[in-house]
């Protein structure tokens, strides 16, 4: 292990007494790792370590730790001497013992967490409940102070670091990226992100790629290629890279110091340049970035059992093992430990030294006290429009077309424009914001885009609040970062393509729901999903642009962080919109329509309905209140209304069937009371579906899905669904439901099979069907688009409602 | 529109015929591909063109498909002039009919489908077909001969390219990489795959980025960063890039030909070099690439309705449209068509002109014929070793403990040493081979790795044929496109983590399921994942790192192209593993662990089990195959574990209850014979699990999935369900089951909640149960570790095989 002697005089940039007390902070921290590895007691050493002190499993990660406590100790320097507003962003997360030793030594852990406090008692405590059951995670968890990301899942540390500069021109965020992470797709795209950062508006990253190279067993491609196309990859990536490159300390303070020092006299001009108008119409600056290549598990074990070690992969988790088998292990330890002097960096009492404190920041200059890092801190409500000054006016269900995301786009406009002062609203998507038809947005504000702008640009500027590039996992990190420091926000995709962020998706439930176990982690805004251009409207791009499956992902994580929204049409629309860009905590998922579609609810009755979540529409019903022969359900837009034009089918050619519509926009009603608390109780449940009536079950995805909700219901064996089968090629709208047997026709036949008084009927309107299905297959392969519709929707017009003609 | 002037002489690289003639090739591209976006009939526009003959619904991407044809116009130069070995891959697939002019243009797609001919007839059922219902879809989709790529979801074309070079010594894959697709991860990732790409045993990868400017409504970033920037990171990327931009034909023709000749030369020199010992241990060569820049929907109309159409987003689908209600445009149209002139392209049948046809290359050696782009034309069956060489053999259920991934891991050695001649056989994964303990495959192979090798590297090699990149992206990618290319492999990853690439297994297993439709489409090796590393072993990670909800993705997928195998032991797993490699068109996901386990079936034994996929243990049941009290059903390793061990309390605490145990390694088996090929009949499924008794569900994921499976079974009001609920920390492994209430006491539990008959016993036991439980508690609380194991299996050892001391 590398040896600690004391600091020689630096001669350059640091005092001697800085150079000591900043490398003193460092040992700290490095020894406050390692005692959370191993120790279960004896946290000083103050008696000979013994096998009884150590920890029976090791875990963790000590690879990356060093490095992560280098760059914290040396960044808190630089907040201290500029009075910086600085969060830490840790990419690699597993380095979770060295985030929590820092925050330890700068008095946030024990603050948050009183029985751990700053003496030999709270040492103790700290090293024993790391990795350890009841204790806390080995990641930089929720619970670590100051992390908005876990790091478990590697890539993202980029893309939330922009996210989290947006808007917030005071604040540098310093990213990490560790060079195993910037492998990964999501990483490798997010370095991008400067082409959307405006230095008159947002804050500033700083990533520093820690290439210590090697992985879990392998080198890094980074830390292994010629220093001139790693040079030359981020001047590509368009940053001005600073080089920090070494393994003795002193001479490693001296440069980190005076490197960080650059780094940040550099974003102070850029900003200070965009925000005086030095460089009104400048390009896009060139940021500066770090690239720190130090050891592996530096300062650890050189070499354990005749194998190399530091600077090597071996060092990645726990560098010595089998303690209990091998005493020169246990000796190598505690001489490991002991090379930190802890005697020089805690006092009597087992606090650190005044001079390590001093090294820190105070109050919310701390990183792990920066109240950016608990957006909850700072959240503010957003100020929504008047949903009724956005409603499709109608007479009655079906006496007029919408564009339900269009008239969304015409309310987020508005949300856009009541929340312009308080910068608090963006809106994230792959290049498919005005495919999605929210384009009203774009008559308030524009695309964010720090390149060159041609003439021929269209919404395009260097102050939009719609941030669109054509990589999911970064706008999914934007959105996160964003919403983590306590903003708001929308991410607007397709469908199909929302699968691209399954994972990033899992990563941000779980952490959602870490925090509700977390008492100091302020609520912080749902992130909200629009997928449009969804399943059935992939008609034209076909088969692998179809896909509704992102709902089942969302249904597998917790019950209190997941929403699934399927508003009917485009009131309905607005009132999910509204309701969920004030809820916290979630995840909403709300999937709609583009194309112009019949509109069913007034703004009244979409208030109601969404309210309560599922509803019988009375309108549409025939069962006049008693018990129906048949309950019709639907949920999603198509199947609503392919159920609705089923519905009027059976009006026409079956009068006295008594027909009960159910409505449903919020999926997590299905569910049973004690599985989510937005489902119904047996009884609600019961009183809308009946316990033995057949329920022909119209719905926007995997027809299993309704399954899984309704399994535990009296009624679920005479639930019969349809849905999206993976039948999908590039053909014509009714045909994509029709190709799934999600059309109306198909519906009809449905009842016929299902409801048993049908006896009569039953063989000519199934003939008829079966002609209509014919008649439309004949049709679309000649004309190659769908028959002209010919409903004429009359509901709620008195008992004359049932339609005149057939159709 | 471009003035297709006659073709001035050029004085350069290309005689004034060759200049002619490939023009006339790509004008011909062109003008089939509008023929398709556009015409129902008129094909060759021998009479005005009306309304009539044009496509009522006007359906796809115009502005890509210029570049596109450019391209493979100059690719066929090469391909003819030095019988290059080439295929095309395309990532903006949405440029789909471009890949079918072309095509079309070499005689392949007549040949594959005869009533296409190359005639007027022929033309206009070409036109017609295109996104027409009951036609062809608008993106590269497996209908077009010599695509291995759909391009549909963007991203993967470069690491599907990397894949089919690897082991293709003689092939050169041309990647066109379009500029919004260069934004996403999983591309921004792939462009590292050059630093394992073996020049003397690959084959070489020719990347084409396509700068033509514009996504769907916004500029793309690599076409608006500044030149010096663009040129640095594909130099930081390790590439030799080559610049052609311009948009004047004759220019561009000059320029492309000469920089196509460029890079071929160069990869012949690098080829060579590698090949002949010149250059044996030198760095990794810097590969050539190609930055084309060139104007989106170049050719097309430069402007509609005053607005700038050619060079910018308007381009990107139909740039004229509203022809019906806009004469004007239906005149532009025409005059558009004419400009390529095709009077001089057909002949009067309608057939391209001789001078075009001999543009193209010969037989296998265009590109829409090569038999790498319908790799089950080339796929050999593997080699594989006997299973019984790689048993684990026990005398009696329990008897030993086995590390099942790294028995996996001995015969995959094998499998890499039989086909190690035949250069077919690759392991892919993000850097966890190891981890998963898979470590015996470096007794014969390496992890292959082009950069800088240290001495105190191990198992990195030139020559490796284990691929670790931490990309699950581009392990995916790479993966794919080796068995589309006829190879075979295996892809071993984290469980939680191959979440990430949830949708490209989507895209996968659409491409087979298409497939399937398409004659000439030879099959595939199935595409392999060893999910190891799973939700139950992620006790030391944490919450992070726990999610089994990929089977779920994986099972809304259609049937005949998924399985999903959870062997419960090593045998099993060889079993599993052995007959995963022998198929063909399917995505086989294996679920297993690998820390020491208790083993359970001989190999024998183990052969039968998984041939039937499910099947009642005798040895451990108790109900001497008379009806039982209740069914212990379990499905995973961790699972099946829990339940022998609840089986065993219950014998000892119970002896008179007839317990019967069904293990699950096939998991489609539980679905109704009518959804998957492998599911029971009802008649099969209720000899297992009874008609009216309770059964007690062990299964490693979400506990919905298997309600979602079987809620059409008889008795599925009885199926009780215990799995992950998305209860999990760092902790110990037992703790993990006790969190999610899979352990054998809560099992025990269930079986005393749903049994009726055990009203004595049941208070006494399920008190027990749960001072059980605190004991667990209060042990790993105070020891952070799990209790000692006590369990003494003593199954199938007769009438005493009952356990005889108490667990």
């Amino acid at each position: 292990m590398t040896e600690h002697t004391t600091i020689p005089a630096s001669g350059g940039l640091l005092s001697d007494r800085e150079l000591h007390d900043i490398d003193a902070y460092w040992r700290a921290a490095n020894y406050l790792t390692i005692g959370q590895i191993y120790l279960l007691d004896n946290p000083l050493l103050r008696e000979p370590l013994r096998l009884k002190h150590v920890k029976p499993r090791l875990l963790g990660h000590w690879g990356t730790s060093p490095g992560l406590s280098f760059i914290y100790a040396h960044l808190n320097r630089v907040i201290r001497l500029r009075d910086a507003n600085v969060i830490y962003i840790c990419g690699p997360g597993h380095g979770g013992p060295a985030m929590v030793a820092n925050t330890y030594l700068e008095g946030t852990y024990s603050e948050l967490n009183p029985d751990i406090a700053m003496d030999e008692q709270g040492m103790r405590k700290l090293f024993r409940q790391f990795s350890f059951p009841g204790g806390i995670p080995s990641h930089a968890a929720p619970d670590v102070p100051g992390s908005i990301h876990e790091g478990g899942e590697l890539g993202y540390s980029l893309s939330h670091a922009y996210g989290a500069a947006f808007d917030n021109p005071d604040l540098v965020v310093a990213c990490v990226v560790g060079d195993g992470e910037a492998e990964t797709g999501p990483l490798a795209a997010a370095w991008h992100s400067n082409k959307f950062l405006n230095p008159a508006r947002d804050g500033a990253v700083l990533p520093i790629l820690h290439l210590n190279g090697y992985k879990i067993a392998n080198p890094t491609i980074l830390a292994r290629i010629p220093e001139e196309e790693l040079r030359a990859l981020f001047t590509g990536y368009g940053y001005e890279p600073l080089f920090v490159e070494g393994h003795e300390p002193a001479f490693m303070h001296e440069r980190m110091a005076s490197v960080l020092d650059d780094a940040f006299d550099r974003i102070q001009t850029i900003q200070h340049a965009a925000r005086n108008g030095l460089a009104p119409t400048a390009p896009r600056p060139k940021w500066p970035m770090i690239v720190l290549r130090s050891p592996k598990g530096w300062t650890g074990p050189k070499e354990v059992d005749g194998l190399k070690t530091e600077g090597f992969w071996r060092s990645h988790q726990v560098p010595l093992s089998g303690l209990a088998e091998n005493p020169a292990h246990l000796a190598l330890l505690e001489e490991w430990l002991k090379s930190y002097r802890p005697e020089e960096l805690f006092d009597a009492a087992g606090a650190p030294v005044a001079a390590i404190r001093a090294t820190a920041p105070q109050a919310t200059r701390r990183m792990s006290a920066n109240p950016h890092a608990n957006g909850g801190l700072l959240r503010r409500s957003v100020d929504l429009p008047g949903l009724h000054d956005h409603a499709v006016s109608l007479e009655r269900p079906g006496a007029v077309k919408a564009e339900s995301t269009r008239v969304m786009g015409s309310f987020l406009r508005d949300v856009m424009r009541l929340n312009e002062a308080a910068k608090n609203f963006r809106i994230v998507g792959p290049d498919e914001t005005a495919s999605n038809r929210l384009q009203d947005v774009f008559e308030v504000t524009e695309r964010g885009w720090m390149e060159k702008i041609l003439p021929e640009d269209v919404h395009l500027g260097r102050d939009g609040r719609v941030l669109e590039i054509l990589s999911e996992h970064t706008c999914q990190g934007w959105l996160e970062g964003y919403l983590l420091t306590g903003r708001h926000g929308l991410f607007s995709c397709y469908e199909a393509f929302i699968h691209i962020v399954d994972s990033m998706f899992n990563q941000h439930a779980k952490w959602l729901d870490a925090c509700r176990e977390i008492p100091w982690r302020r609520p912080i805004s749902s992130l909200n999903y629009l997928l449009s251009s969804h399943v059935w409207h992939q008609e034209h791009n076909g088969f692998s642009h179809q896909d509704p499956g992102f709902i089942d992902v969302a249904l597998n994580k917790k019950a209190d962080i997941v929403r699934v929204y399927l508003p009917p049409d485009a009131n309905t629309l607005l009132c999910v919109t509204d309701h969920v860009l004030q809820t916290w905590n979630r995840i909403n998922v709300i999937v709609a329509g583009k194309p112009p579609s019949w509109q069913w609810l007034s703004m009244d009755k979409a208030i109601v309905h969404c309210r309560a979540g599922i509803g019988i529409w009375d309108w549409a019903s025939t069962d006049d209140g008693a018990e129906p022969d048949v309950v019709m359900a639907c949920a999603g837009d198509v199947p609503t209304l392919e159920t609705l034009a089923a519905v009027q089918i059976l009006r026409q050619e079956v009068p006295d069937l008594r027909i009960r519509v159910v409505n449903v926009v919020d999926l997590m009603t299905l569910q049973p009371k004690e599985f989510h608390p937005h489902g119904l109780s047996d009884r609600e449940f019961d009183a809308l579906f009946t316990t033995d009536k057949p329920v022909i079950f119209a719905y926007h995805g995997y027809p299993w899905t309704i399954h899984r909700l309704t399994y535990r219901r009296t009624n679920h064996d005479n639930i019969h669904v349809r849905g999206y089968n993976e039948e999908g090629t590039t053909t014509t709208p009714f045909d994509m439901t029709v190709m799934n047997g999600l059309d109306r026709y198909h519906i009809v036949e449905s009842v016929l099979q299902w409801v048993p008084r049908l006896g009569r009927v039953r063989i000519g309107l199934k003939q008829k069907m079966d002609s209509k299905l014919l008649e439309h297959r004949a049709y679309i392969r000649s004309h190659g688009q769908d028959m002209p519709e010919i409903l004429d929707w009359k509901w709620g017009q008195g008992p004359d409602a049932a339609p005149k003609r057939p159709v």
